[in-house]
């Protein structure tokens, strides 16, 4: 499918599911832009990974936006505190449809609102998130309805009431996320998962890293990392 | 009345309306936290006065959250471009209905969504914010269909799922949000209006200043700034 170059917007974190997404927008046609945030973060590793990606799939345009989110904390991700590790890498540590220690508040809210906000200035509609149903257990911000009533909000709230907010893995499993990106020629050695490195090296056992590890399993590929 | 000391936040950029806003809050018996943003806003005199209106009410706690919007543009408040000026200083350059060009794109949904996650944070469901109809004719982000669908879009996507966007000025005038604010004994020479402040004085007839010069009027009080 090609779209005559309509211009598509993604925020892109470096991880597996948002640079899957970057990898779809651009199989679709759009001409792409990236957008990611410096907020806070324990692990800014992600950021290099992220503008690889964003090479990689040759954007437009790459902006990483500065956002204060650890002046208020709420999260291991953004303040001190253990990222919680899986005894076994393997299992992860939060239970099914409690809300992990890695939660950000608001965080999607907000990163989905400076993304409509360049996304208008852009002039496009089109916004693209990875969130995905390993997520949505436990994230409330990855849910389906929370990202159909965000889109709702923004369309009231700005000048462009057309905003429509793609999130192409909803369904997905990690595994099918990655099988799907293979296909489409993402180098997943470009991306970056663990919350917590150490020396520069993913931990292995942190949520992200075992979701991660799992999926690659679940797609019987070898992770390039 | 008394609410035994529950915590509010109130959204205050040290203008007449959030200003009133914490006046309020206050009056109501919350125990008040206030959150400003400098997010690349031209006119960042108004944190200075956001810190004096905080101050005046003893809140608990006063954050600044800086955002970096500016990155972003769209608006001549974040960017380079002339902000619109009066030409009698009595009436307003936007036309009824238009976007006016200091509109900035989504920043509501952005403060809104970064002030629940303060109050998430702090544990409570009561965040503030000054929104009302002089504004909500031109800033489709003010308008009270959008406070209710973001209200929504953040009890979905967060951990506590009941908060409650207060917008106790939505349906007032100036004036009488000035009548409001000076009974509740809130000194408007804490505040400033202004967006396009020339060495440190109001210039008197940007759009914000137009609004308040004709909200005293019609309140019949002299603004003491």
């Amino acid at each position: 499918m090609t779209r005559n170059q309509e211009k598509a917007l993604v925020l892109l974190s470096g991880g597996v599911d948002s640079s899957t997404c970057l990898a779809i927008a651009a199989s679709q046609g759009f001409s792409c832009f990236a957008m990611s945030f410096r907020y806070g973060q324990r692990n800014d590793l992600e950021l290099s990974s992220a503008s690889r990606v964003a090479q990689a799939f040759a954007v437009v345009e790459h902006r990483v936006v500065e956002l204060g989110l650890d002046a208020i904390g709420g999260s291991v991700l953004t303040s001190e505190g253990e990222v919680p590790k899986s005894p076994d890498g393997l299992t992860p540590t939060s239970a099914k449809g409690a809300v992990p220690a890695t939660y950000v508040p608001a965080r999607n809210s907000i990163f989905l609102s400076v993304g409509a906000a360049w996304a208008e200035v852009l002039g496009t509609d089109h916004l693209f998130i990875g969130v995905n149903q390993v997520d949505f257990s436990g994230y409330p911000d990855c849910r389906p309805e929370f990202i159909l009533a965000i889109q709702q909000a923004l369309r009231l709230g700005m000048r462009r009431s057309s905003l429509i907010i793609h999130a192409p893995l909803q369904y997905l499993s990690k595994g099918e996320i990655i099988r799907w990106g293979v296909e489409l020629g993402l180098d997943y050695g470009l991306t970056w998962s663990c919350y917590d490195p150490q020396h520069g090296l993913a931990c292995g056992c942190c949520d992200s890293c075992v979701y991660r590890k799992n999926g690659f399993i679940q797609a019987r590929i070898a992770d390039p990392t």
